[in-house]
């Protein structure tokens, strides 16, 4: 095993911080548990994970509790002794996806090895590596030089794969220890490895169900063929119209208070080394498909969607079935963009359906979960320090990106702290999320632990 | 257990037949063999099952051979001592759906009891009874009177219930002994009780499948949504498209040759007891929709159709899945009325929805089976005979019917034997085709066996 450095930058800003064969044994133990919050018959394992970060900030000193919840407990690391300094709360999960299917992994996924300058295991870029980081980081300068150049709170949950049901009743109930004036959040993406990426965007989310019921049961469709509404007929006929031939979504309203994308961003983009081609690559589809007038980072990041996630009813076996089902049904997700806002997005798209619902079957739309979308300014005090931390760190002028998906953890520091949040992902596209051999350079462990230390300067300067 | 005999009509034409507790412990035995052909574990109930219908015909004066195939025999029973008379084939299965779901039947579906004048019993209407009537019919009359007005030919087949596919070689291979001017068939259904009903058309059918291809997996629908074409809405879009708003097909040519509607069929379905009231109670759907322009009736017997049967792709389960789905299918059948050809057809739809595929997905319409729509004038020498048979027999009008479903053998009959079928059902509405409780009324047993003798003194006038 090789031991590695951290060379001190010219200027020494970062008090001689080490990564030490020490650091990375600790990021062995903590890719060990296999704390798959899903999976209840693992739930010592992760109670066992829950207490080794609770350990790990203690020795760094910092001052520990836990949040007890119904489901997996969160720990809370706190120092707090810079009064009259900002706060910053750095938030992080312990939990990991499930391994499965596990035959597709080349080595066990709770057996952590180094492959290439890599570590592979669950977990170890979401979000053991990156939060580990910034542990390690913040805990390497207070022990070194016992105080830090801010206020600073660990939040540290159990239950983010499952999405995160017990968080907001935490931040509620400790409102006290997590108040702070900025969160910190490494668990998005690096545009490329050594590049250091802002992402200041995120889209919302309304989702949908819709449901086309006819006859009593299935029928034939020689018998009553004709003479009745099919509902996989209506389904079609009302999802065909939710878009037009530009790719526009048809829903009255759905527009309405759609942030303009400003000049600064289109330039920030067209400086990303990523595009059309690599989007092909990545997804295999013969050609890129959207909305008129738009190119894909717009798409994806600032225009709003609708899509159809699934869809469903009567006979999908091999072969023919003549039946006219007895109902059909669809699941709809649009993701929303800063200033639109789910129940409203909600509401408009279950009205429209049902304006257009035909007689001879019952349609119905129902409304599931949904969250708000999130824009941080990137040229605002927070934002001017994150980029000055990474630039500092990776030395290059920092991309700054959207994410097309949703992290509903911001919207709730956001709604409950009132706080933004600076998410500096250190996730590489080929990270394997969620996927089997997921890995984490050990040069981004390394580079999360500078740029952690550097960005509680920034935020001091700031401040 | 009653005694029932057959009332001789005023002139004794049916030479006093009389149905006895013999024909009724026949019926019995018949049913007791579960031959089910879908089931190979009960391929020896099926054999027996054959044989029974092999010794019967024999008995009653039949020269029987078994016509052997791939997958269950079919019995051939012929008397042709009447040169210069026609010869009347009579085409019946013996084999029977499953008998699931067992535990809604009130007693074992192949234990036949009576109850209220109806025998319970898997295959009762569907063929068995209705087949059994023929055999015992026309066989009574064959020994009673030493021999037959016309020449005939029984056809009982085991794989009706499979979809006949050795069906075409048997009549291909035994064309000289299966040769006839006309066929009867008894599987189809009554409009009421005691209400004779001739079937004169049926529906073709052409049946197609759609499968949309996008990116090569399951992708995050907020990492990619918005860049790409989402298969599912592509599909629900391509489907939508293909009915207008007055529930006609928008496939160009698609009604190109489509027959018009008789003033005299109108005039003998408006005189049916059976309409709107009763298509909303056996669909149970909220109200009747169809093409625009056209009564139910019409719609389901005469109007062709573009049906969904099933759609499918990415997420069905409970709850929410944000993905945009690789691909989306969706299995297509037409039901198509005379002077429509189901390969044109196939072709036409193929064609359009080829036409509207979009960018950015592959859109596969794949060919499935087809048939060929079926139509007899109930004016023509054997219609005529066929009617006046049923109104001797059942002593009213008899209703003229079309059914909006598919027989295929009737099509084959025509192709392979180059005749015509009458289609004289004894099923009631209530017989529970395909279901728990499958019945049949011992007094359409009786009026069977009279119609059959009385069938063929009427064909041999009109011939």
């Amino acid at each position: 095993m090789q031991n590695f450095y951290l060379v001190d930058p010219a200027g020494g800003v970062n008090f001689g911080i080490n990564m030490e064969q020490a650091d990375l044994e600790r990021f062995y133990e903590f890719l060990r548990f296999p704390s798959v919050s899903t999976d209840s018959s693992l739930r010592s394992s992760s109670i066992d994970c829950c207490r080794w970060v609770a350990d790990l900030l203690t020795e760094h000193g910092f001052e520990v509790s836990i949040a007890d919840t119904p489901g997996y407990p969160a720990v809370i690391g706190q120092w707090g002794k810079k009064p009259g300094a900002p706060t910053v709360m750095v938030y992080g999960h312990y939990d990991v996806q499930p391994a499965e299917p596990l035959d597709l992994w080349e080595t066990p996924p709770f057996e952590p090895v180094e492959r290439g300058g890599r570590i592979y295991a669950r977990g170890a870029t979401d979000n053991k590596g990156q939060i580990l980081a910034h542990m390690l980081g913040m805990g390497r300068w207070l022990k070194h030089a016992g105080e830090l150049p801010v206020n600073v709170v660990f939040l540290v949950e159990g239950e983010e794969e499952v999405g995160s049901p017990n968080l907001p009743r935490v931040l509620q109930e400790r409102g006290a220890d997590l108040a702070c004036d900025v969160a910190v959040v490494s668990d998005t993406g690096m545009v490329g490895p050594g590049i250091p990426t802002l992402t200041y965007g995120l889209r919302g989310i309304a989702c949908l169900e819709v449901v086309v019921t006819g006859p009593k049961g299935d029928l034939h469709s020689g018998i009553f063929g004709g003479a009745i509404a099919n509902p996989a007929t209506v389904l079609c006929r009302l999802l065909g119209q939710l878009h037009d031939q530009d790719g526009r979504v048809t829903v009255p309203g759905f527009y309405e208070g759609v942030r303009t994308i400003e000049a600064w961003e289109k330039e920030a983009w067209e400086r990303l080394p990523v595009g059309d081609d690599e989007i092909l690559e990545w997804t295999g589809v013969p050609e890129l498909h959207g909305e008129k007038g738009h190119g894909s980072l717009a798409r994806i990041w600032a225009r709003p969607t609708l899509e159809i996630n699934g869809v469903g009813g009567g006979y999908q076996g091999e072969g023919t079935k003549t039946i006219i089902p007895s109902k059909a049904f669809a699941k709809i997700s649009c993701r929303l963009v800063p200033r639109q806002h789910h129940r409203e997005v909600t509401a408009k798209v279950k009205a429209f359906i049902e304006s257009l619902a035909p007689v001879g079957v019952k349609v119905e739309v129902r409304e599931l979960h949904g969250g708000e979308p999130y824009l941080l300014d990137p040229r605002g005090k927070w934002g001017r320090a994150a980029q000055a931390s990474l630039k500092e760190c990776f030395g290059g002028e920092p991309a700054l990106i959207c994410e097309g998906g949703s992290v509903p953890i911001v919207q709730e520091f956001k709604e409950i702290l009132g706080v933004d949040t600076l998410l500096l992902g250190l996730a590489l596209p080929d990270a394997n999320l969620h996927a089997p051999n997921e890995n984490f350079p050990l040069e981004n462990l390394e580079k999360g632990m500078e740029l952690s230390a550097g960005l509680l300067r920034h935020i001091a300067s700031a401040g």
